[in-house]
């Protein structure tokens, strides 16, 4: 079964389209985990044990998990190290892991990118192994010469891509709502996307060639929802950014699919919003986890878009 | 002295405005490094070595070297590793270190990217050592979310940052020109950069924010040298992507200053293109960087833009 379409099956598994966020931050770990920690070595076990412990704990109610990459490449080569374990285990559940590292660099240089995070890098005298990372997400500003390469290691190895269309972040429309053609950026940006995505549509209609699409501007998802029917999208900012769920509606197509919901610090860090104890963070974000999945199963309930069987 | 005057005294010194590249691609390292090197620690271990040889050769014929972070990240962990010892070999030789890694996340993402690269990551029980690059690139499509906390780190650790203005690729123009009220997005993005910088002017005028800003588009970078006075450029471009020192000299201002010049596999790989001996490849770089740094300060001269004492 191809990327995609073990994507979809693991949704509807779960009734789940949640992507929940492993973004470990030192200053909000439980202090059981924090408080006798000392130094590199030490402050990148405890992420990765905050990072194990949660995934045992939310991995039935969530389709997919993004590692920020941010969170791990702060602390150099040991933080890599974190990142790839945490990675590797929540594969080991069953989980679609998406490598949110916004890289976008050209030509060769994507390609070595496209290699490290979704393919396999250049060894002398032996093979890498598999990658780890089942999408990883990139920047569109240097153009195709940026994002082919990864379309390409993408097919190769049956990887995928998320194309940061339109972000979350107040000043996400400084320079994305510039023109061509009398047209925002980020909508021919959605445009060549799509062009690229539709040829390689599988289960439901999606390519595993997909756009991040903010949940902060629902009219903008909705008409990018229009303009790339094959393409499926990544919505960060629920919760902690402020996004409903009738909010991310829009980025669901009339089936109740075609959207991932991504929500980190509102899921990892919940023992501190329900007043639970520290040691029960994980507990905490299993209950976040499913109260997040009702929310948009309801949501897609009065959306008239809840899928058969959920 | 702050780190930009003393990037002009280190210019100055040595009478060059030369970045070499430290890009390291298994496929062409000489021979008698990979051909007995099988599997990913004797792989990173031979690109160390390919590195150190480099630098101890080019020290003096170049002001910076700039990291390419691909070539590292591919690795991983053991590449992370590999870009950290290189980074420190450099700036032990009294060389300017750029990681070109052209970063962009949002807020607390973004920060934690900027003390990742040019700070210190936040640690348990103990506090990060002096980061080792200098300045590090940055994509600027998030917006101001993504750029600033780059800024405040840079200032609060005396280090610098290179804004992706106008790459020298190919399809930099595809989504760099399109317009806001009327005029392309790069030149908005230079302004904003200039505003930004125009406060933070150290020596010879310019601050520690700098742009890139491609050599292949010699008619934009006049445009662009113009509309930020304080902003020194990183050049890609000359060489193996077809720029001549002519190309390059619109990034320089009346006095001959204002630009690095990068190269990266004109100068690495020059053995090749020598027809020298494998072994020779860091006398063949140090050649072909004092051939570089010759066409610029004929360039210079031509142009009346020779800076007083080269």
């Amino acid at each position: 079964m191809t990327l995609i379409d073990r994507l979809f099956e693991v949704i509807d598994a779960k009734s789940s389209p949640i992507l929940v966020g492993l973004d470990p931050l030192v200053d909000r770990l439980p202090p059981h985990l924090s408080e006798k920690t000392r130094g590199l070595q030490a402050t990148t076990a405890a992420l990765l044990e905050f990072n194990l412990e949660l995934i045992e704990a939310i991995a039935d109610t969530c389709a997919a998990v993004k590692l920020q990459m941010a969170c791990y490449e702060a602390y150099g080569a040991e933080g890599y190290r974190v990142f790839e374990a945490t990675a590797k285990a929540a594969r080991d559940k069953g989980l679609v892991v998406i490598d949110d590292s916004k890289r976008g660099d050209i030509g060769s240089t994507a390609k070595l990118y496209a290699l490290g995070h979704i393919g396999r890098p250049p060894l002398l005298g032996a093979e890498a192994p598999e990658p780890v990372a089942h999408f990883v997400t990139v920047n569109p500003y240097l153009g195709d010469d940026g994002l082919k390469p990864f379309y390409e290691i993408a097919a190769k190895e049956d990887r995928g891509v998320f194309v940061l269309v339109r972000t979350s972040n107040p000043s996400a429309g400084q320079y994305q709502a510039a023109l061509i053609e009398g047209r925002p950026l980020y909508e021919r940006i959605a445009q060549d996307l799509q062009t690229q995505a539709k040829p390689l549509a599988g289960q439901r209609g999606y390519a595993p060639l997909g756009a991040v699409v903010g949940a902060t501007w629902p009219e903008e998802a909705a008409r990018l929802r229009a303009l790339m029917p094959n393409v499926p999208f990544l919505v960060p900012g629920y919760g902690a950014q402020g996004g409903t769920g009738d909010d991310v509606m829009p980025s669901f197509d009339a089936q109740g699919y075609g959207a991932l919901v991504n929500s980190s610090r509102g899921i990892i860090f919940a023992w501190e919003k329900y007043g639970l104890e520290p040691k029960d963070f994980a507990k905490a974000a299993r209950r976040a986890a499913l109260e997040m999945r009702d929310d948009l199963i309801g949501a897609l309930t009065r959306a008239g878009k809840r899928p058969k069987g959920w």
